[in-house]
């Protein structure tokens, strides 16, 4: 299936099939799949926590706006995205790039301060905006690989952030909910699975100059 | 192949073969597949500008940091997102739904007022931010089609946005440059196309708790 015809086949799936589990396979084939997803620098500002324990997924999906749909949901990633990028994550990339290419740390110190200097260069606020963005554009990464794989995807706004900070004690690790990934299978009778995708014409959303 | 495969096939590609250029059917199925991207309600608060003329391209390559890079690539996309999302947005979207459903548009009054009380409850940087973030998860929608087609591509933030936004006469129209997408073929000497990705350990992105 093309990537264009798997797009038309997905919909924000609001009600999954409860007993349609993803295999272990699947999901890990999905979660490689956001891991390399382009960040800024490389360096993935985010984490994404993959929900697995039954009171943990109770907590949050009743911090929702929808718990049912959260409940029915075979997974629940939530992409958290870091509050407090600092110096020390940026010498995390630069100490795996000097790993991964087989190279002396040393060589990469020019890039280790091009990148501090552009984090440093931002407040609190634009930095996690920033790491915000980066979790989005992972989130799309995402959404596009479940459906090129027959998997049923829908991301989630609607949730109490700081409830669900507190629920994962994000704060103190240095994250922030960013949004909800809900990932499964489409329960047959969902309403919503039959509706006409509303989108707006393609020259309403793109301009050629 | 697989998206995962796919994903591993890509790169940020800094230097595209300034010969091959993607044909008008790709660089469509790409679009169309942008606009199959979820956003917030489905209202898709962004606009893509699809640079052609070769003036205004050389004109925004003069904006960033790496102006041979986007020189080189066969397109130039320019994600903008909207900075006045207003409730005519909300109406335009409701209208289109009352169309593409075939249902009274007062039979979605409730939804429209659902939406625009969200809109509302946000001062103007927050539904820059939330548009901007919609942009991104596009963005990693386009990166996913783009690899799935064998198509390279490279998000770029590296650019000067209010150069960009008074090029394309961005604020009139409502808009704020957010990210630029290259999109081609790796050149084959593109000294960035054989190192290995540096990546975070899967354990170190994702937790399951």
């Amino acid at each position: 299936m093309s990537i264009l015809k798997a797009m038309q086949w997905r919909y924000a799936t609001k009600k999954f099939d409860a007993i349609r589990r993803l295999d272990a396979e699947a999901i890990d084939d999905l979660l490689q799949t956001v891991n390399l997803a382009p960040t800024s620098f490389g360096l993935q500002p985010f984490r994404v926590f993959n929900i697995v324990d039954p009171t943990l997924r109770a907590q949050l999906a009743a911090a929702t706006v929808n718990a049912a749909q959260v409940a029915s949901a075979s997974h629940l990633l939530v992409l958290a995205a870091a509050s407090r990028l600092e110096r020390a994550a940026v010498a995390g990339f630069i100490d795996r790039a000097a790993q991964v290419r087989g190279v002396e740390r040393s060589s990469l110190a020019a890039r280790e301060a091009q990148i501090a200097g552009v984090v440093d260069g931002m407040d609190g606020a634009g930095r996690l905006s920033w790491a915000q963005r980066q979790a989005y554009l992972a989130l799309g990464v995402l959404v596009a690989a479940a459906a090129q794989s027959g998997i049923d995807a829908c991301p989630m706004e609607g949730f109490d952030a700081a409830a669900v900070d507190r629920i994962l004690d994000l704060e103190q690790q240095g994250y922030r909910a960013t949004v909800f990934a809900l990932l499964g299978h489409r329960a047959a009778d969902d309403p919503f699975s039959g509706l006409a995708k509303v989108r707006k014409p393609l020259d309403q959303l793109v301009a050629t100059l």
